[in-house]
């Protein structure tokens, strides 16, 4: 995951920018960056480590201009590159840029393949290096360039791409990954997510449309399409995980969506649980909403330590036999003989899940029933989240039965893909749910 | 506030420990310290800063031994000394020793009066300074002059000192503070709070009485009485806002206490809003518990961004003019044209509740009624709580009407002392509520 | 400035490479980086920042393997982009590379511009970007594309690349620059100077050829020449005042080089002062060489405050007016009624002379003859020192005596360029000397 | 060894006291500390690690007010307790005070065992916190106090004490270590060395009596004798070691001092070898001189490398064996085939001696005659040096043939004691050299 955001002509463009950053850490921990320019040259600090370890008072204070760029990432283990550390330079002839990206190209490697054929080369493995090979490949004024790189591009990518004196702000035509635009001000401001508004004064806060590319410049913003009359295929698992609360995603709210999820999640439920208990903090709205509909107690039972920073030191595996526990911890006086529903959001490999059944049985819960307030995962994804592998995928490998018996549950249900579509709309993308890819994918699926 | 934690007879006891605090950062972020022993010398690292901050790898690589003394605190602007920061390290001609407080000593003006009469010179303002001299004024052993010197102290305190091959920790006769031991192993652990063991394997973990003096050594663990028969009267703010939910205190678990608040809150509900809003995260036991017994539904309208850490720059006032807010949201969509119950934990100087008001309104909601699931807070706390003059007291200083007006809020109601001496039982010191102290404090009184 | 390093089959190769870097500190203090491989992949980190800032115990230990690549930098204040620190990695097709340079390619703009044409994109503006382009650009295995780009290459370059299993090094044909190898148990260790082979043991230690490349492979080491009997010109600059006293440089140790330099100075001395002082530290080789053919005292009347690292405040302008001065400071019981022989090495914009002369001055000097051990620099270096415009230059812009006025210097001469030539040999590069470039460069004259 | 520095009546007093203590930075880069008073409270910052590290440009910006105290201090490896670093904060009743210490107490045990009787706690084992005791015990006004405390105290302890509004500079009877004072505006400034005043502008520098005790307050300068007619007993190894060359001690520059030992130690000397070498950096003086005397050439044949911060990872014993060497390096060029005088300052447990001695013979020096440019070390320093016990003394343990056999010389030399005398003074203190203690000082003897 990751998140964009951009400010455009707006004083002290880095210092908003940092704000529109700071509300979407959820997106990404691991590295951040900025660019800003003054109208003359574009500076750009970035580096691996969170948002507010890189930009201290002193970075920020020179970190001049009226417009800015900039980027949060989660990195998995292997890709700590700092070449892979956006926003990415390119200081080219006829002008210099900055670009970042979010979401995901599906045919990346076979664009970078054809590429390097032509002699380019690549410093990192991000999408963000690929586009601006692209850009920079194509002939024409930027805008030009811009247009014809997203010709060849396929997949849930978004991009925004800052010049000394211009915007380009890009969604893909499947809409998969969202991003925001919204005045503020004389200017914009520009972001993955709706939530990242919250802590500005915006007007007219939209959602690009599938396929829109936005330009702001002197003469304000135009609006242009690549795909006329895309239809937008919003990411399921934004719903369900990736987004705040919050956020609005294909005009619905994060937190209502999850709210219709538990809800339905009820319909027949067949066990007589006495409790629920939501996984903090993204299930806390299903089972919420599980609860109101069953007409059972929604209880906190789970506790979750909040003060890790990057820079904790995380028990060894050897501390964790010896008794280190992770951050979780159920509170026995609520769950002790009691029947308990414990609602989560999804179940990717299932480790959450056997952990937290174990958890609660061990604080004296009689029975667990795991509710899974979406449908089973059993594909991969080739739209942006890199996590995991189809053998590595429980609901992939196991049945129901084989499930509980692995987490110790004395049941398990997941909300049917009709039942998740209600909630989320026909046109999501359910891909790793369903097995309907909004775009072909070949190269992906094969290589996981 | 403040947390101690202590680490007797364990291997890579600093190790241990480190987990122990980690457990109880919610007490203290601004500043942490270690002192650890091999049974020859006591080396201690301490500094301003979070303790992941401080305690990295080679930091705890080199602390090697079986027992281990450990401290976090929370600071106000004004006491950043690095004096203040815990343990303090005692070199004395007849052996070494370590020393953390939490809690207050109500007396500690007069006692510092004393002693610097008597020529001593105190480095900086904290209660482990005060003990420690003391203990090293009184004549004896060191368990004869522990003993005196917790016949010269009133308040709330608690402390563990630890030489090189003994541990005492002690709690105050009137158990306003708690304190926790338990095995571990072949050893014991030692913290303010009992959720400090979930991340560990403990086995028979127990509150320490009031007035309960032990001490741990070769021979194992004694267990000494400075007032027989005290009766133990646990802060109220404990269970209403300090403590971790899973915690235990007075034989009650803090979550529990805060449903229970919650549900008598709703005795009697003379308004007829739509929906319940908690606080996050410290009044969502109480909300929730409220809205079952009112029948109406507990919803999630507010969120809170979770990643503010240390070097997180905050928003100058300039900024918070221009349109930085902070870091709550209200989500639109809950609490649009909604009449809303906003549940919090406790009113104190009433700024929060002021800011949340306002988001609810600005965020569509129809009525905000503010309920609060403790009684009215009117006098100053000498028993370790150093926020607030009597005269910055919202309920000292307003009628329910004027808060109304003030904070923007339809209707006002909080808990009823008698309901909530139910919830916490008899005893609790409630002095910041109903004003009876329970033990003298003549000159804190006066000082704020 | 900058260096390279390099480690080739050695156990700990990172840890092997982090003292040579070290030994080359005095070439770039600005930013650091190392890239490792261990067989199957290559990590890189890499940062602004002294080395021993970013190589801490815990990145060493994270980097295996038993080959290693490095470099550090100077930059100048408009220069920080973290693109531009090295070395540059290359995701390539069929294999992945990194690749450091030192010294300067002179037609570097008009390769950009052709890339650029090809559609090809730059992050940076560093020369290793621009080699890693062509070789990448250029067909054929690793070998004949390096050897390809080479052809296209003009100017002072060195470079070392970086496989996972092999590794070459390049100087350029007009030796300007010098690179090193030697012989390190089984393995090879590759620097800048021979200097930096001191901490190390090392065998058959002997400087690259001019327009030598060499592959280190399983096969162990080969030598091409991309042009068969290449002269080496080397620097006259290195001798002077880039490379460390103890380097060797093209057979010549530099502590002697300066010797002779500050002996030549002594012949004709038409002055007649009573002691002789050298700017620390790069003019004391020459300055008691000086005093030795004189026989005149050898005194040490300048002391250098050393603890100036990166983190120093240095005093503002205005602080300077205040009074607050720079780390150079002059012994009056040495100076003070004294007719002073000041020697320097070299002299550029002649900020250093002015003020020491002045700084002599107020020490109580009676006369100050300054004496500077090369000859006058006059023209732009396009071969890697990026320091100063034609117009910037001290003896390009005025007279002797207008500098003698400026200075406050009672007498000033220089090293006639004959006896300079004496001293490093005919075929020392002296472009900023005597205006003869060894390569045409037309672009950087005119850019300057 | 240490170093004080204070700031009294000017503007910005911390910014000034940051340039004094940089200056001094050669007499301690473990840790440093700064207390700043703007009349009405003292702040006080502090912390191991070197000066610049601390003190960035945010600290500085927070500490306001026109009078600072600061202590930059060497630790050794089993001393780096943060209760060690001054300045010392005492926060009494009638005035909080900041003192800071160099020197040393030589009957501080017997003090610290007299004040712990009383009661008094320590919480680390400096002299500072052992006079802010004494001055703190004794009845009457602070001045009274300090002159109390001094009539107890013996050895060659230097301080300064700073109220909110007065400043108190006191230099021991037997003036050991030196301490400074001069007018800068309308303030003063006040250093353990005169060098310290070379970054800013002063006036009327003088060194402080012995015995002298300095009051500075709103009526300006007082000066108050502990001791009438006390002589100054300079320690002889300020002259040969730990003080700047351009420092003046008893009215001596260093520098000078350092040149007469080496002119002497040339008298009547029986080898005949090629060339002088010095040890960089503080036996440069001593060699330059010796050279001239004996009118043998001044060679530069050791190089060191200066870029060794506090970051800098030190090779371990293991990889020293593997090769790594330390940050010395001879120059073969230089010392081949020559028959070398080399000049150190001083022998203490030989370890330097040893190690140069191998390099320059493995860098083909034919001969290697080691010349120490004062006398023979062989009895502890009980006056601040914590360094070495008598049993490491090289001298104390071997003879002159033990220990060129030892250190693989070909012959030794050191000055004598008379030759010493005459160049730094009859009444320098000497003990380390002649065992004739200033003071009495059992214990300390005993002790080592």
């Amino acid at each position: 995951m990751a998140a964009i955001g951009a400010v455009f002509g707006i004083d002290e463009a880095a210092r908003t920018l940092y704000y529109v950053l700071h509300s979407l850490q959820q997106r990404g921990q691991d590295a951040a960056g900025m660019a800003c320019t003054d109208g003359s040259r574009i500076v750009c600090e970035k580096n691996n480590g969170m948002l507010s370890e890189i930009f201290k008072e002193d970075v920020l204070a020179g970190m001049k201009g009226t417009s800015a760029l900039g980027h949060v990432r989660m990195a998995s283990d292997e890709d700590t590159d700092l070449e892979n550390v956006q926003p990415i330079m390119v200081r080219a002839h006829q002008g210099h840029f900055a670009i970042a990206t979010a979401g995901n190209v599906t045919n990346s490697q076979a664009l970078r393949d054809e590429m390097e054929e032509r002699g380019l080369i690549f410093q990192g493995s991000s999408d963000a290096e690929l586009i601006a090979h692209l850009i920079q490949f194509y002939p024409g004024h930027l805008f030009e360039k811009i247009m014809t790189a997203c010709s060849k591009l396929e997949g849930s990518y978004t991009f925004v791409v800052m010049t000394k004196n211009t915007m380009y702000a890009m969604r893909s035509s499947d809409g998969i990954r969202p991003l925001w635009i919204a005045r503020c001000n004389d200017g914009y401001v520009i972001a993955s997510e709706s939530a990242a508004f919250t802590m500005i004064d915006v007007q007219d806060k939209r959602e690009l449309r599938p396929g829109e590319l936005i330009r702001l410049g002197e003469e304000g913003e135009r609006s242009y399409f690549v795909e006329q009359d895309a239809r937008e295929h919003m990411c399921a698992m934004e719903y369900v995980y990736y987004s705040r609360p919050d956020s609005v995603l294909g005009g619905r709210n994060v937190h209502s969506v999850r709210e219709d999820c538990g809800a339905l999640l009820a319909f027949e439920e067949p066990a007589d649980a006495d409790i629920v208990i939501g996984v903090p903090d993204t299930a806390m709205s299903a089972a919420a909403s599980f609860a109101r509909m069953l007409k059972k107690p929604y209880e906190i039972g789970l506790i979750k330590n909040r003060y890790i920073g990057s820079t904790y030191i995380r028990p060894s595996s050897q501390q964790r036999e010896q008794g280190i526990r992770t951050r979780l911890n159920a509170i026995s006086s609520v769950v002790r003989g009691k029947r308990v529903y414990l609602v989560d959001d999804s179940l990717v490999k299932g480790f959450t899940a056997k952990r937290i059944c174990k958890l609660l049985k061990e604080a004296g819960a009689k029975e667990v029933h795991l509710r899974i307030a979406s449908p089973k995962i059993s594909n991969v994804c080739v739209y942006g989240y890199e996590g995991a592998r189809q053998d590595q995928l429980a609901a992939y490998k196991y049945t129901d039965e084989e499930m509980c018996q692995l987490f110790g549950a004395d049941s398990i249900r997941f909300l049917g893909l009709d039942a998740f579509r209600l909630c989320t709309g026909n046109d999501a993308c359910m891909a790793c749910m369903d097995g309907h890819y909004v775009n072909s994918c070949p190269e992906n699926k094969e290589r996981k």
